[in-house]
């Protein structure tokens, strides 16, 4: 019973025949094949809107490009003290930005505090040239702790954005799961909500390497291309990237997958809800979840079979991650098992 | 009959059947898996040595993380005017090693000449911290006109790499061909030689996207993951580009690949010297072809159906390309029209 | 009566008599002329030891320098919040380290905790290259908060250092007004403590622009002249930097200004404390103070005639500095005045 | 009789004692003060119009900044291939940019053949992502090779800048020696024959570290300040800087300076011109000499007390440069003794 990562998951079998699929014979090489220009569209259309898509293999890559994009090289990015582009990819904005600076900010459940950004910004603004100057927002959906933004929530965002004059991005890479959980439209999660850029990412939800950066502020993808290539992320057979992208928008199977994954973790969250020494800090939104498991308990589920991570945020805090392939009778199984643990 | 590129390819059934095969539930992330273990050592048995091996996805990464490796911020690579590295890869090189300078070389039939280097490094050194820093110099092999280095034609570069003290590196991004070219071992080109880091790409070679940097010197593997990492090339389901190069290396399915692509190239080179008014400058040593084509042969090519390059190093250049899928049927319908077609 | 910044005086005339001196005919450019090579010289004199002197014009430069040779591109850079480095510089850190990133730790005083450090640093550490990799820690002393560290006091962060096989740095703007107040010779206030480099400044303390990098770690200086050439910073007239050396420097200048300013800081800090109303959370050590002031005595100093500056740190927070050519009848009246404030 | 570089004087008296009425009490740091206040103005006097002008401390200093505002991070930089930007200023370039591209030229007199320009950009054109994009054209003024472009001679970098839209530079670390060789005003040596930017330096003429960025197209001076902060290069007392400035052009010093050094450039000419055995490639427009002297003729003028370089040009090629404080009687003597030496 692997509650380890959701990257820990394969690849969705339409994924797998899909490359197979797209394996006929020649085709135009970096990009500027049909199967690219498929999947573009294809990602637009899921938006409603025209965007620029950029696919890229890694959810680092399509970070820290995005964040070139958006901030320049003496510009702060804002972003959870806990979000993974603050430490989880090593200084890749540093690299990919030219120098950005990240400014990392505190916050209840994974949600960076507007208030706090905004102290930050304001001296920043007032410190002139001496100081990284205001250049970027970036927020996960689903955050780190596995909550979620709604549209609304991402409005004190926004209006921040509006106010330093700088960039709102969103880490998508979990986007999937984010959708299913607010019930909101992609398009409502992200340009009508006044997002400019997302790391869209579906490797989580049965790709094999399947990210890309939507850009909805049409000035800012000006010259991206260049920076995709230059970063070494344009593949030359860049058709595989695409008909992965293809397949899991087919017929919305990345939110079925997203659902499935969604749903399971819900169930596992009544079972730790349930449990009198267990307690759930934060929602389960979405396909994580953050269980404070004293440590006795620990080492039963363990010894009975479940693989999950200790989580550094607080003592005795747990990370369990759900995807599309989770087996519900393992669920089932794990939520026995819970159930029966007792402190030692 | 397309003769565009060798990455305009689809990928060989072996390598799709592999990431099927690589598709078994869940599996440590980020390149602590069995399988990368497993291809890291079947790459090190391939060259008969100790090495270090990083799995990417691009050439331009590979060979741009090679030089960060191998030659200080301040350094000068030296490569030849028409390399891949120094035309094709934007500036990715001047990103990822914090801002080398290239430094293009003049030579005959793509490789660079050892003199002109010579006079280069020379200057450079007497002129100390003005002048960037002797650093690497990075070969292709096969070479960007189609030749290919034997291990006695790599020893100037390494007398040049002693006198200096620099790194050589070699862009394999047709590697495979070159070996079977060469009928050296893949010992014999590179380490034996003094090589000490490879760009080993099979992406061309029946890849999706299967590139690896191959450290010979221990020293300047150091941190390398580092390097990877940050420039987002650490992929999370990282089996599924170890699964590839399995496929490939297994029974040495790269080289019966590359002598296919060989000897398709040979058979055209011999349709292209036998006509009196199309002229080979350079050797065909591996699966590229530069045929100097008067303009109305061209026209009557293409007009038959042969897709190819025109090719910007002289006039009336143009570039051919085989690979492990080209039809040997195509290649006969191919010398047919080469054959048949006169100056207008 | 003008407290606002040691970088707002002047130059000591002994220093513009130097350039005068200098001023004689030919000499050889770019830090090869004899006066370069007397002021290295004279600094490795002043440490009692051999070590690498590298002059540079800002401290913005010598502390992104510094940074440069001591960390690599993905390194952490562990310093307090409210460091100079941190918040008064840009991103050059970033831009002259190639990416590296800066972890701002809080800490009592502008000295940051060596525990919280510790719980970064071995964050960090298990979390491998996903993660900055701890690179360097950087001091300043002294601090921004107008405190000192004495020799004993650097140990838990040498400690530190050794354990993560990090550097240890200190940012010495105002490293004569440290000597001073610490009693403490040059040397035990750097190598012999464990500080493997040090920004040394007398810019503030009579210097035209006299920022030197030290470095006490022979392994590191290596290629540091290439670093300060390719950021621009080595003067093609370097006699005119050196010189304002070997002035600042003969007869203990440094010291002896250094003096006067702490000694007009301990007037002050005098009056201040005599003050009910006035309160000065941190030891004044050297040359700054920071006493908290209500708002209506504010203005009546201001009215009066007194120039500072409001700080961001606290509400009330004021900062006042005194410098080499501060006016002690300046300061009399100055105290005169804050005995005589009332809050209206 | 020194010959070697004008960057071996010493300061002209009235620099320093710009620096001496400089140094008054406090003054705010940072460049806001009222002396950078009325050199910035004054270089606009200079140039007739609106412009923005950021003092620096080097030459490399205010190429590299201005190529990383004029040239994208992708983007590619065309200069002769004997420029100082090119040569002598390590990787710089590549530093401050984010990684550009330098692009050497041929070209006869150090400057670059237009249309050999041309064919690289439009080559990196056509190649889109995968070459450099055309950026910048940087061309000095006086060239590396001691002569001078008229307004004229500007018209087809111009053109070319207008056709593949990209901005044009003049490194004028000689620009008062181009001046007043031209006879051209400033003016319409710069913006009004379509220069976008200029390094203005003044340090070869009389100051101690006098350069400048003039940006004459005010969307490219853009968040310049932010540039040259994070390079290190805001000095805190910039009013030393400042002082340079206004003493230089204050009754046209500066073009008093450069009409003695163009003067004693020309009486040494007349002399290498008559002497059989010495030919002089390229014109002696302005301070710079590259007279080929047989080798015991060198030997001669050495052993008589002639300084100069060797120049790796050509051989036998050498070169000699008088500045504004070449003693007139060194130049008789000079000329005699060249009149009198003979091959042997």
């Amino acid at each position: 019973m692997n509650f380890v990562s959701d990257n820990q998951a394969g690849a969705h079998e339409a994924v797998l025949a899909a490359l197979q699929n797209a394996n006929t014979g020649n085709s135009p090489g970096y990009g500027e094949d049909d199967l690219t220009a498929a999947a573009e569209n294809a990602v637009g259309a899921v938006f409603e809107t025209d965007c620029d898509v950029f696919f890229v293999t890694t959810g680092t890559a399509a970070n820290a490009l995005a964040m070139s994009a958006l901030c320049p090289p003496w510009g702060a990015i804002y972003c959870h003290e806990g979000a993974h582009i603050q430490n989880d990819e090593n200084t890749a904005v540093e690299l990919l930005t030219g120098g950005a600076r990240m400014v990392p900010i505190a916050g209840e459940g994974g949600k960076p505090d507007p208030e706090l950004m905004r102290v930050h910004m304001t001296t920043a603004t007032v410190h002139g040239v001496h100081n990284a100057r205001p250049g970027a927002i970036s927020l996960s959906n689903v955050s780190e702790s596995g909550t979620v933004y709604r549209p609304n929530d991402l409005a004190p965002y926004r209006a921040l954005a509006d106010e330093f004059q700088l960039a709102l991005h969103v880490d998508g890479a979990r986007f999937a799961n984010a959708v299913v959980a607010s019930k909101a439209s992609p398009a409502d999660l992200t340009w009508r909500a006044g997002v400019d850029c997302l790391s869209f990412g579906l490797t989580k939800d049965g790709g094999i390497a399947a990210e890309a950066v939507v850009i909805f502020n049409g000035g800012m993808a000006e010259q991206f291309a260049y920076r995709r290539k230059r970063a070494g992320h344009l593949w030359s057979k860049q058709r595989f990237l695409a008909a992965q992208w293809l397949a899991l928008l087919e017929d919305d199977l990345w939110l079925t997958n997203a659902s499935h994954a969604n749903e399971m973790a819900r169930r596992l969250a009544t079972g730790f809800s349930a449990h009198p020494d267990i307690d759930l800090p934060w929602p389960v939104d979405a396909n994580e979840l953050f269980p404070v498991i004293p440590g006795s308990i620990r080492e039963t589920l363990r010894a009975e079979g479940l693989e999950f991570y200790d989580w550094p945020a607080q003592p005795d805090m747990t990370r369990f991650v759900t995807h599309y392939e989770t087996d519900s009778e393992d669920i089932a199984r794990a939520l026995e098992i819970i159930a029966g643990a007792r402190v030692a």
